[in-house]
């Protein structure tokens, strides 16, 4: 496998291997005692350490695949260099004091990069807790305790949350594949980490922990093909920080700094914890049970109210109940007691013993319409705790492809059958709803996993030399934006069509264009000081004439010139009056780690304070960008309301694709955005009314 | 106290005391034995029970003042009867077999509740677990274990969920003042055991359970009493379960089935917790810390991660950081070593002692700037985790006036402190984000307490006599709606403004209307069996001349004639044409439980897909109907958006006070919809354009 070097090397060697039991080093050389092939620990001044012979220099030693690094940041570069020599192919550097310090830090962080690089040498950390695979076994790592084997990977930027997670992994015997701290992250990722784990035959769950990914065109292309594999299940924190960078876009304010996450994860099929919690409701999930074929839910339960609160948790993520047929009623009535309830949900009433536990579970997963089963109980006077637990394992065995969650409410009367279901590959949960979640995103996961593997459509027709030319000359002229009249031309050339038009910087030259154009038209001054035109009077409506447009022309000089006189004016533009449409928003930017994203979204007044947007990562698939428009509100106003006729969506996906590969195509444009673009009924398409770009 | 015979009777009789280990008679009676007042175990055929004097018969009885029922229910009616003669004032009926079981069972519940306040006994039950009381002690139930004594009140609907509960306060040592069993609630609801442990001196939080209030508008008043001297934290199932009734209106159908809840609890100060997980998070940080001063929080932590984690839930739910003056980070940097982050969060670092987090604690609790705070802990390899305990619990009798919740991440290494937080009164939480949300809600619960009660308004003046004489003649003639020119006259009766106009049934009395009126007009076919007028030709609009509203009556006529030939025509509407508002829609409706309720929100097309509404209960105070608005995202706009001009918010709270006063005097007003209501712009009012109303 990938990795192999760091995951499963013939060798070890720790620099830093220390006699004193307080020391990093000694530490991971005791954790690293199970460990099966050669250990080498490098230590100036002992012979032997824990009992291992070690060497006073990595020089002296005989060598070894995999290094790990516990010594002062000064010393360690000169270190690895010398383990490079020693022909080492991985290195794990706990040490601290690179890049978080400061700039200092970051010089040695280079270096020891470099240093890698020169001898191939893969590197983990700096400043990281470390490695564990518990197949081999090899614990790599200062952690207090090594975590019992499972089919779980965990990566994590923090190695605090590595430190907590094995303590709690530990108390409630949860296992795991491999564990990894990634530290600073100079050297492996996320993506390399995913890829590496894609086939990995230990592992059927990869969780991640990370607080941002610094490639992420690299991580969402490899996520996306790891996905269709086996689940990444993911926490990213710092979600609510706001960006750092200025805003100066209607679509960067209406962005902020987690769309670009939350678009990239949706586009590599990554199912997103919004917490650590959730991240291990989800993980114990996902780890033993496989995606349903469907999303009908039963419920069976012992009692009325924690039937209802899941039933509500049911209807609140989504997860639809299974009707359950009077064919079904019949066989569950032959063999349940008259009081029971037989209606979804099951409720077997306080009395119900295991076997009828087992009956009904028997009966309703052999029946084709549920999927998914929610086994809830309450430990009563006659409750059979841990024989019903018993019988949900085997009901479990004998249905492996209908998943089945327990939710068994209480405390010691209850713990030891929780104790079974997680040993018998039953996940139990002590309240309803985290249950409820985690079963709606297996049924999420297993659409992904159907869903083909978007074909490559061919890129549409467009002008891009011409854009680009447009763009070019303004960048060397050290513009921050293009003219609104260029904008719209650069838009044409990218087959994105606006209203016929042009700018004037007199009264006649108005006039001449709106001959050319055909009447009515609009008057709208263009200037970079001025950001609502409407309120100086800069714009005019409806004109009809020549005469009217030289008129208009000069009332707006007037307005304009007698309210800001200190207002930049780089001429009026004149465009052809279009039929009002639905307002609509289409709009790109960029993010610092995934590029250029795109945004849709209701336009108008609303805009700003409904935030009814979605985004996407640039470039977009025709799917893509109808799934953006589908996922806002305003799709409903487009499908058409109260008999309304629907709106051109197909015209809209069409400039969603062609914004996409425009903001692709040529860099330099930062921000786009397209407003309103109007868009009309069906079959008659969409005018982008105003276009603006921002240029680096 | 109330309730006294209930929770502290001097004698407790058990009716069914059986000898037999299995029944539930037996477990009540072993479940009572710390009680050190009489007991009085009834049996037909024993001497004795359990070591304790039994009688033949309660007649043959000393009697007591608690009767705990535990007999089949066809012998409860005569035993209960029996106990009042002997002068018991409250019984507890566990026996099932009532109204649960159907209309059998509903009679006998009947009969008892006859029996029962014919001695003016209280009743608990039928079909509950019973009482506990810690303090008396009295375990006055046939649950498996008795809780340990605590702060919290615990009143559930489910007997299941009550079991369930008391299994995991055991185990996770939580202790409860009382615990409630309601069963069916023929006696003792909510709202009367609010009123019992509003003075309770042992019970410092209330916890309910519930699937729904039988007398809403009774509970909700007592609730924003109780609310106001101590929390009430309530879970309510079945929240998403469609109504029942068929929805005619279209507020009905916006308001759903939870929105009176929601409208009372939120009229009732009552927090509303989603989940039973979540309600004893809140009850861990309600029973302990009290309400405090303000909301700036400080976030302490020895790791990065768990702090961003912190931080994105404070953001996340809205509880703010406090800033770190320059003063507060000199003397932090004083005490804390130079790698400290001093920013919040403030990171101690990972090598942080118990001693540093003190110190940390102290200098930050001692500061205004902040009144709460969050105190993180991963445990590294130089963490004191259980003296960090204590010195937290140390801070928290100093600060007493601050709450502080601490986030323990891990499992075993931290078990130990998590316990002993626990019992020093400083909640602990595993997750971040469950100690933040219960600390904001414990924020929103101070700014309830500090709200003044509101002051009872004058109730606008209203022509309710009029307006009711309408209503009368319409119900008189079996009418399930008014006219739209009626329903318009009684809105007017209530000073709700609308645009003049009549009903006109040729076109030469529209002709007249609209003379009387003044041009231009509106015309509008009605007819209750047309449900989208222009749909159908059955509206134009700006009719200037007298000709053109006779053209126009004969021109609608022609139109519904000959597209509907089966409607049912009552006239054509003559209306002054209002300039163009903002769409708002204002109605009403009503709750089974609550009576009526009105909705607020954004009108037009946006309405159905948006939903952007908000509720209360009937009637309105003004500053309640002003929260409505407010809580829309309507309100945006409604300030005034791109530098439009202000609507008025102001006509717009009276008309919702009107309103809410109109179905209030009115009750045979099941629904009220006024759509679109125009508002302008601030001194301009607002127009109901049009008002309809269902009758029952």
């Amino acid at each position: 496998m990938l990795l192999q070097e760091l995951f499963d090397p013939d060798s070890v060697m720790i620099i830093g291997a220390s006699r004193d039991r307080v020391k990093v080093g000694n530490a991971v050389l005791r954790n690293i005692m199970d460990y099966k092939g050669r250990i080498v620990p490098i230590n100036p001044s002992a012979e032997d350490v824990e009992g291992i012979r070690a060497y006073h220099s990595v020089l002296e030693s005989p060598g070894a695949e995999l290094v790990i690094n516990c010594i002062p940041v000064k010393s360690t570069i000169e270190a690895i260099d010398e383990a490079g020599r020693k022909g080492a192919k991985a290195a794990i550097v706990v040490s601290a004091g690179f890049r978080e310090i400061g700039s200092e830090g970051a010089k040695f962080e280079k270096e020891l990069v470099a240093t890698c690089s020169k001898y191939s040498i893969k590197l983990l950390g700096p400043n990281c807790l470390g490695m564990i695979n518990t197949a081999t076994p090899l614990n790599a790592s200062f952690a207090a305790s090594m975590p019992p084997k499972g089919k779980m990977a965990f990566i994590s930027q923090s190695g605090a949350i590595c430190t907590a997670i094995l303590d709690w992994a530990l108390m409630e015997n949860v296992g795991f594949s491999k564990f990894l701290s990634l530290g600073n992250k100079a050297g492996i990722d996320e993506a390399e980490l995913l890829l590496a784990l894609e086939d990995d035959p230990e592992t059927s769950v990869i969780l991640i922990y990370t607080e941002g990914i610094a490639d992420g065109s690299d991580f969402t292309k490899v996520a996306a093909e790891v996905t269709k594999k086996k689940p990444v299940i993911l926490v990213k924190s710092g979600v609510t920080a706001a960006g750092a960078r200025a805003i100066s876009s209607h679509t960067g304010a209406l962005a902020g700094s987690d769309a670009a996450y939350q678009a990239a994860f949706e586009k590599a099929g990554i199912i997103r914890a919004e917490t650590l919690d959730q991240l291990f409701d989800l993980a114990s999930v996902f780890s033993t049970q496989t995606p349903p074929m469907g999303d009908r839910t039963v419920i069976i339960t012992n009692a009325g109210g924690p039937g209802i609160l899941t039933a509500d948790a049911c209807e609140k993520f989504g997860l639809p109940l299974a009707d359950i047929s009077a064919d079904l009623v019949e066989k569950l009535k032959e063999k349940l007691p008259p009081m029971a309830s037989l209606h979804n949900p099951i409720d077997l009433i306080g009395d119900a013993t295991a076997e009828r536990y087992g009956t009904a579970l028997d009966i309703l997963l052999d029946d084709p319409s549920s999927s998914i089963a929610l086994v809830l109980l309450t430990p009563q006077a006659m409750t059979e705790v841990e024989r019903t637990a018993e019988l949900i394992i085997e009901a479990k065995k004998k249905h492996a492809e209908k998943p089945i969650a327990a939710v068994f409410m209480g405390g010691e009367m209850v713990s030891k059958a929780r104790k079974m279901l997680h040993e018998g590959g039953v996940p139990s949960f002590p309240y309803p709803e985290p249950a409820v979640y985690s079963l709606k995103k297996l049924v999420e996961y297993a659409e992904w996993v159907k869903r083909p593997v978007p074909v490559l459509e061919p890129k549409p027709s467009v002008d891009s030399k011409g854009a680009k030319a447009i763009v070019a000359q303004a960048t060397s002229q050290g513009k921050k934006t293009v003219l609104s009249t260029e904008a719209k031309t650069i838009a044409n050339l990218y087959g994105i069509s606006t209203p016929p038009g042009g700018m004037a910087t007199t009264p006649e030259e108005a006039g001449g264009i709106a001959k050319k154009i055909g009447f009515p038209v609009v008057l709208s001054v263009y200037s970079p000081t001025i950001l609502h035109k409407t309120d100086v009077g800069g714009v005019k409506v409806g004109l009809s004439t020549e005469q009217e447009v030289q008129n208009g022309f000069r009332e707006i000089w007037y307005n304009v010139t007698r309210l800001m006189p200190n207002a930049e004016i780089y001429g009026i533009e004149v465009y052809k009056m279009v039929p009002q449409g639905k307002e609509i928003i289409v709009g790109a930017t960029h993010d610092p780690q995934f590029g250029k994203i795109v945004m849709f979204g209701l336009g108008g007044v609303y805009a700003n304070f409904l935030k009814d947007v979605s985004f996407g990562l640039a470039p977009l698939t025709s799917a893509e960008a109808l799934g953006m428009i589908q996922k806002t509100k305003a799709y409903v106003l487009l499908r058409g309301v109260r008999g309304e006729k629907a709106s051109d969506v197909g015209s809209l996906v069409d400039v969603l694709v062609r914004a996409s590969y425009l903001v692709t195509d040529i860099p330099e444009i930062l921000d786009l955005d397209i407003n309103p673009l109007f868009v009309y009924e069906q079959g008659k398409g969409c005018t982008a009314v105003d276009v603006k770009m921002t240029l680096a």
